[in-house]
């Protein structure tokens, strides 16, 4: 079967090497005569597996001893609930940039749990740009960011300060390098840089997780996974293998910095032909356009229609924007291979072309 | 590489036919051109899975047309938390049916959420059985029972009425027919009969999962899995494809009736042997034993670890009991091969001839 090339924005493609290992371990796992789906959470082969991931992890990124990492299910959409419900308390607010749809949707659901306060907002531009003056609430709990914009396309390239930071950090952790010290907490999804779909990497002061208050459901207290290595109930077993595996791939291919490198080379081949073909409107702000996400459209949303149905004969796949948003979007997370790049490339000088 | 058997209570074995059809799906999964772990949820191909998957369910359980699937993430544990934090409303009570450690988690949960009460429970005999005589609360909200204790090897053959009944079935469903229109809410993780971990399955009324209140959070409020088709955020995509496979291969292999017959046989040729042989003392009052987990102790817990550790050079693994209770635990649910169960009670005969 030949694998198309799938711009995906999550789940995302995963490299054909990490994907032979995972159908190698479904029959057996190591030496175990049992597959990866089947093995218990409670042997020590899965023990071992849990913690060789934290400290890939922890050695990738560089986390500091401060920082525990958790792994949670229920995706970014469960962290909108659970900040709020384990970091903010009475008498504090928390802080919200929105800079798209998914820091609108985190803010949002804080507003279940007490004060939340917009320090910034991009919404009037259709959150083309990343704001840079915030005004801050009295008394932040914390400052809630989403580090890349996957729907419109954008990215943090500096970190905001003032009030402990929480950073979604769902479309581009372990992409480029991170000063984790300077966050409270971050929290990713797996499925679009770091692995399969099913678990959730939460990384932050072991102090703030420690101090989750007593009355939350039991899976949304942060102090349950720190206190039970992330054992308290059946993790997501073959999500953290998938991760596992990813670390792996990532390690052997020279670590997040080369990963960066990869990755602007891919991005800036997009957004030159991007520049050079007048006849497509690249969306984001210059200064803050994604390494992950291009997000760009043709004249007409009829036209981007035609440009992603016409795209998949050329193997080309996934490229219709976001429904809240329209147009196109190219994500190109790390196992995103080059060659799918230069061939979208000449997809759109070829569309330009023809329809321009 | 030899496969062992697997009796770990869970996550349990899956059908090689099954790993195999998964392993090939992983590359790519149907004429995709991309692997299973990379679709997207928002395509044609998965929302075609995932409809699939719900009426191949509805069809083996016989599902009524009044109740609705959804896919939910966080186990057993995480509907410890939901079923209270939905449907207790002030001036109800949850009422707890306590026949195991589970079910005790359960009620320690609800009491976060409001009023609960043990209507029965038989902590004090060790959870050897099922307490018949229920005492409910005044204005039930609910009567929560598990209907198989897998901890302690006891299951309801029958079931109370007095109150809406809310079933964690998360060790038997599939495995024997149920009448599920008699149930408000059924809930049961995959990992045991029905699929990979990762995804739980609950089943309720429709007017029961639209009445959640608005302050939940919103991955823990049933209306949001209700209204999004179980597609708010990203679903755990691989594990309902494979709940999914297994469904087929339950289906193939002629339902849920002809697994019941196989898992009585199964259980049988066990209990039969732990009868015969005195060595061996079995857990369960007799009319309340398991299906699907055999739990017996030898003379001494030394005999019971050398036993677990013997075993494992017969190729017999994850029999050692739950650490809460203690003793030997065969856990032999849907998938598990009646060759291995044959090669339990020779085992165990040797056992008991070369240490009683």
């Amino acid at each position: 079967m030949n694998r198309v090339f799938n711009f995906n924005p999550g789940p995302g493609l995963l490299p054909v090497e990490v994907l032979q290992k995972i159908q190698s371990a479904l029959l057996s796992y190591g030496d175990t005569g049992m597959g990866i789906l089947e093995i218990s959470h409670r042997s020590k082969q899965f023990e071992r597996l849990l913690n060789e991931t934290k400290l890939l992890l922890a050695e990738l990124l560089e986390i500091p001893t401060s920082h525990e990492i958790l792994f949670v299910t229920g995706g970014a959409t469960a962290q909108f609930s659970m900040v709020p419900m384990n970091l903010l308390r009475e008498g504090k607010t928390g802080n919200y940039l929105v800079a798209g749809i998914w820091g609108d949707k985190a803010y949002e659901e804080a507003k279940k749990f007490g004060s939340a306060h917009i320090a910034a907002s991009s919404k009037a531009h259709r959150y083309s740009e990343i704001p840079k003056k915030l005004i801050l609430s009295p008394n932040p709990a914390y400052l809630h960011i989403t580090s890349n914009n996957t729907v419109e396309g954008t990215q943090l390239h500096t970190f905001p300060d003032g009030a402990p930071l929480v950073c979604d950090a769902s479309s581009d952790l372990l992409s480029r390098p991170m000063a984790v010290s300077n966050f409270e907490l971050i929290y990713a999804c797996a499925q679009k840089n770091i692995g399969p779909t099913g678990v959730t990497i939460v990384i932050g002061k072991r102090e703030t997780f420690a101090d989750s208050p007593s009355t939350l459901p039991i899976l949304y207290s942060y102090k349950t996974y720190l206190d039970s290595n992330s054992l308290y109930n059946t993790p997501p077993v073959f999500a953290i293998y998938g991760v596992f595996e990813m670390l792996q791939w990532l390690k052997r291919n020279g670590g997040i910095q080369s990963q960066q490198e990869r990755n602007r080379v891919k991005a800036e081949t997009l957004y030159t032909a991007l520049d050079s073909l007048p006849f497509y409107r690249s969306h984001a702000a210059t200064d803050d356009r994604s390494l992950m996400n291009i997000v760009f459209s043709c004249p007409t949303p009829e036209l981007d229609t035609t440009f992603a149905k016409e795209a998949e004969a050329h193997g080309l796949f996934g490229l219709l924007g976001h429904k809240a948003h329209g147009g196109i979007r190219a994500s190109i997370y790390n196992a995103f291979p080059v060659e799918g790049v230069t061939a979208l490339v000449q997809f759109m000088k070829d569309f330009a072309q023809k329809r321009g």
